[in-house]
């Protein structure tokens, strides 16, 4: 998986939120996945778990903004954004690991 | 560990580098911490092969600079910066996990 893909992954995820689409979180996101958002709370375990957090998250009008570079390092990104919604902002850095099949296995996001 | 500890590290890792003080660094790290730097590397495992790393990245006359605000979630932060070298300049987003006593027993770099 090069750069670019991984790249485009960030993208994608960005316009899950834009579109408030759920399609783009599913076909993002292994079976296997875990969510831990923010890191140090109860992780969201496979899917299915993982689909309902981002029912709740696209629900709520939540839009996404990349604020720096999205970095590539072995088989993860990292990239820092804003969540923009109705009358608050937060600013999390996430990071994505890759599995073997281009698939985001495990999601780390770095706010508090 | 409060966040403000925790973002005062980051502060203290930035002026190893300034001062190019690798006891700064030996203060920082516990001694089984884990340095993968970047991410998809060999990581340096221990603090002697830790400081040993350190020794030629402060050698080299590296500088950091925060690029925007220190993440902090769980026993975590995140924080994106550049390290500004004579003709190159990179711009990772580092992760610290800190253990108990709130020393890092993790770091992680995502840059590529």
């Amino acid at each position: 998986m090069d750069n670019e893909a991984k790249i485009a992954v960030v993208h994608r995820y960005v316009e899950a939120f834009e579109k408030a689409d759920l399609d783009i979180i599913r076909d993002i996101y292994a079976e296997d996945a875990v969510v831990e958002d923010p890191v140090g709370s109860e992780p969201h375990v496979g899917l299915a778990a993982i689909l309902g957090f981002y029912e709740g998250a696209l629900a709520s009008g939540a839009k996404l903004e990349l604020t720096g570079d999205v970095r590539c390092a072995g088989n993860t990104v990292a990239f820092p954004f804003k969540v923009i919604m109705p009358g608050m902002e937060i600013a999390p850095i996430d990071v994505f690991e890759f599995d073997d099949q281009g698939k985001v296995r495990s999601m780390k996001a770095y706010w508090g």
